[in-house]
């Protein structure tokens, strides 16, 4: 077996990059620069056609998106219980999962890239400050998700390990902080991303990607 | 084991609704008619808080998400082989599962419900003409992983079995033949999800929802 990841700092690719750190598997993560246009290079673009990150090589087979990826490494290293076993506890973990991906990571798309919804420049300025209220609202429910966890007894958001759900709440509060949410505003959300923040794989993936968590600018 | 889908017709809940019907499981199908706002009353948010269909409640635990949901019925009838249970095949197949339900269907929600994005009238005919092109290079991409399938000799979307693919395929052209897409112009696509509305069980769900294959009008 041979894992290559494509990612790019601080895009939703943070979530298999953190998953494949914790495995303790080796891995190849393969920064794409966004910025320069890496994405859209023919030589990306073979291997994903539609041009996003993440990608996930497993031994030349190409697998996109974060929740059929999230999955398959849930597969490949059972021992690291990145998601429950017991049924119901894992149909609940991968709905927030799915939500995650499905409803608040698109509207932050809608707050830092409404290009991707209309090429008018008004109706992007309309959306991206309709999808900031909303994202603040999402935020306040993820909070919640928090609550219920700690409220469970589980120390994690899926139970007594991390998870991608960590890894994505992480992402989409870090994202926030750039949609103007100051994070402090969400203590017990925060309190929750600063502890993922401290967890040995994400501390080392994030000097990967050389992130800053809180980018808030008041 | 006791399983209620509430669902409401021609909505997404299709897929778990067909997956529930193929299992050959007792279930309670349960109509939620959107038009009368019954999504937005007490009793069934005190259910989804979020007010979305579909919901499987399972012996009294509510599972939302549609991914989640076809993967818990996945886990609870491994016979009806909904997915594959090959590692990288089962990847690939939720790589287009995510890929449905994260970028096709937000694609139609764009077209169909563009108030869920701003509520300015102008932003919404804008964001609506611009999604229904987009709508259209989405259903030519969907024929393309038909056409795959078929040259792989599968006779459905991700096997020898029919699954959730095939049961979201044929919601997102029906979507399409109300943003104006003619199924006609999809031969391959048209021809496959025609195939699906023939399999026994698509063909009870779609009697019980009412569904009309084709709202194309031309």
């Amino acid at each position: 077996m041979s894992l290559t990841l494509y990612y790019a700092p601080g895009a939703c690719s943070f979530i298999p990059h953190v998953l494949l750190q914790a495995s303790g598997a080796a891995f190849e993560p393969t920064l794409l620069k966004l910025h320069k246009g890496e994405h859209r290079e023919a030589t990306y673009l073979a291997i994903n056609p539609r041009g996003q990150v993440p990608v996930l090589v497993d031994s030349g087979t190409v697998v996109t998106q974060i929740v059929a990826i999230c999955l398959h490494l849930d597969a490949l290293f059972p021992d690291a219980h990145f998601l429950p076993t017991q049924p119901l506890a894992r149909a609940k973990a991968l709905e927030t999962l799915a939500w995650m991906n499905n409803t608040v990571h698109p509207t932050f798309t809608h707050y830092f890239m409404p290009n991707k919804f209309t090429d008018q420049a008004e109706a992007q300025a309309v959306l991206k400050s309709y999808a900031a209220v909303q994202y603040r609202s999402l935020m306040e429910e993820l909070q919640q998700l928090v609550q219920h966890a700690t409220q469970a007894g589980q120390a994690w958001l899926s139970g007594s390990t991390l998870g991608p759900l960590d890894a994505y709440a992480l992402t989409l509060l870090r994202w926030g902080s750039i949609a103007g949410i100051n994070p402090i505003d969400l203590p017990v959300l925060w309190s929750h991303v600063q502890k993922v923040a401290e967890h040995a794989a994400v501390k080392t993936v994030m000097e990967r990607e050389r992130l800053v968590l809180n980018l808030f600018k008041g």
